[in-house]
């Protein structure tokens, strides 16, 4: 069998079948593409296999979709490819061979772009979120987006307004390639206003979806098409979403796929956030303030560890040491005897720790006695 | 032994020792307070005992200052009266049988007030944050202390500007008592500019502390009273934390005394929530975003349960039915057979569903076939 014959048939049952069709799958995986093709356009099928091809068999469309695609600078990606994301889409079949709805692998990959799409896949992070987003989702999706580009991490996204924008064109800021995955033909543009983004996205990176050209957009395709936006990650996240946000339905398959799911955490007053702060609390996403935290959390052990926020240089004196060095004046200088009193620890401990602290640097002696160092302005909140 | 002398001995000890003095608590524990106090002041005491009593045992104002709380309205509470909030205590006795530097009760508590502290901490949740907290910061705290405050919870916090302040302020607007533990005397405002927000808990619930008259603040008494914090509340809510803030060290001390932990989100451009965003991040403390969370985190089972955020209503249809849904169209009627192959769903179940989506006032017919309903404008966010 040649490969174009292999493309012309997944060309045609992509067309034919409306995803996720896993009685087909199931079919094309048993007698393979071609035959399954011809037995499709025969109407020589299991009846659940007629049950997902039988609308549409008629259309047999390949040679105009392969050339629409071609001319657009696309082309048909067929897991028989060197360029199939195969590694990603195991966590797929794992999941479907749990009985998962969400673990189906397409049958073909419409994209635009001369990136590999393998290669990109290779380390990439989704960032996904509201289309309703506010000034500060989209600021963090556009830093999110910059930092891991810059972190030669490609991001994932949908093609919407709102938080998929702003991750893109941060990405596209950086230099780096980005993905946007499709819930229509790759030939259209949805929104009709990120056509320009999205043709920018198929000059840097890619342009993916397992719908045929002309396709239009729909709300089941959109939940569809999450599932590889998820799959096509190492993680997703959730930089804000409100109650019905399509991003929890991606959320959703990110977990079911096992991969890692993160939520940005957002001010408790912003609707924006509510979708986030319910996977922080149910436990399903780990929260994420920054892209080394999302390196962190995607990232293979022992590389990419976030430096601690904490504290790590000495700070303040402990215990004891710190009840002396708080009894000290400021400006006058104490007896030890008076230290004592005032910090109630017992009067030889207080003769040994001075010596330490003034070492420490934190005390000095004064004429009148000790004193707290005039270089210590250390003092912390409380 | 009269209970006038036991209050003058845990006077003495109060003053004497500077807390947490667990060899000194041992030796109440042993041989009493009455007899404690006596052989302290005698310096008749073990090493241990000395090294934590001989810097002040000849400090014996006792009954100076008990008269100098009672001209304050307030008095010296003891483990001996009805009023000792031995339920919530009672986490410290377990922390120090594990070996645990925050457990320890106090020898006794100055309070001012007219409140009954056990009848207060009989439901009582913990609010805390920094000083320099953000008007977020304190506009959370100033709603979570008037909710709490409204479903009967008492409000506990120190009384420092920024969270602390905002969260008592919100809980006497409610109307509802609040419990402010100092780091000094009771006689002492600190900081002086909450001199009347003090002065107003102390009206309306209590002020208390493990510090005897006239002690001044000092840092290591905060990380002391922050103990004292996290014991007398079923949780404790961290609303903002920088880097270095106190609240931390009451956070850790919540966790150390078994008690629930919670943070609040905020946004990842704000310094002022990174204390509380790694406490979410390291799984420490649990994410609240609402007064309700805080009463479900903290409260009994089978009580206080969140009505979930989540979408309870019916929602859009489902599978082949959304598909089907998505292909009729909004003003013009289609064919059962057109609606087929836009939805790629087969003829026969595309003609079952119609009247099904009809029954659920999604689908109706019209002259040229079938449309969407008109009163059918669901359309959620993808």
């Amino acid at each position: 069998m040649s490969g174009d014959e292999l493309r012309l048939a997944r060309a045609y049952l992509s067309r034919v079948a409306e995803p996720p069709a896993p009685a087909l799958a199931a079919f094309v995986t048993e007698v393979g593409p071609i035959e399954a093709a011809a037995r499709v356009r025969a109407g020589d099928v299991p009846p659940a296999v007629d049950g997902q091809t039988s609308a549409r068999r008629a259309e047999q469309w390949a040679e105009r979709d392969l050339e629409l695609v071609d001319q657009l600078g696309g082309r048909l990606l067929i897991p028989e490819d060197e360029e199939w994301p195969r590694w990603p889409f195991n966590a797929l079949a794992i999941a479907a061979a749990n009985g998962l709805r969400c673990g189906l692998e397409p049958l073909a990959l419409w994209v635009r772009g001369s990136c590999d799409l393998a290669a990109l896949t290779r380390r990439a992070v989704a960032v996904v979120g509201s289309r309703a987003a506010s000034d500060y989702g989209q600021h963090v999706a556009g830093e999110f987006g910059f930092g891991l580009a810059g972190a030669g991490v490609t991001v994932v996204s949908g093609a919407a307004y709102g938080i998929d924008g702003a991750a893109h064109r941060g990405a596209l800021g950086a230099g780096g390639p980005t993905i946007a995955v499709l819930a229509c033909g790759v030939d259209m543009a949805y929104p009709a206003g990120h056509q320009v983004l999205i043709d920018r996205i198929a000059d840097r990176g890619l342009v993916v979806t397992e719908y045929p050209p002309t396709r239009s957009p729909a709300r089941h395709r959109f939940l569809t098409r999450n599932r590889l936006i998820a799959a096509l990650a190492e993680g997703t996240v959730v930089v804000e979403a409100g109650r019905r946000s399509g991003a929890k339905n991606t959320a959703a398959s990110t977990s079911a796929l096992g991969r890692v799911l993160m939520a940005v955490p957002g001010p408790v007053t912003s609707v924006s956030s509510l979708g986030c702060h319910e996977l922080l609390r149910s436990g399903e996403a780990l929260p994420v303030t920054s892209v080394a935290e999302v390196l962190e959390s995607t990232g293979r052990l022992g590389v990419d560890l976030v430096e601690s926020t904490r504290n790590t240089d000495t700070g303040p004196p402990q215990g004891d040491a710190m009840r002396v060095f708080e009894a000290l004046g400021l400006s006058f200088g104490f007896s030890p005897e008076t230290i004592s009193v005032e910090s109630g620890v017992e009067l030889k401990r207080v003769r040994a720790l001075l010596p330490q602290l003034e070492l420490a640097g934190l005390a000095e002696r004064a004429e009148t006695g000790w004193k707290r160092s005039q270089e210590m302005s250390w003092r912390g909140d409380t």
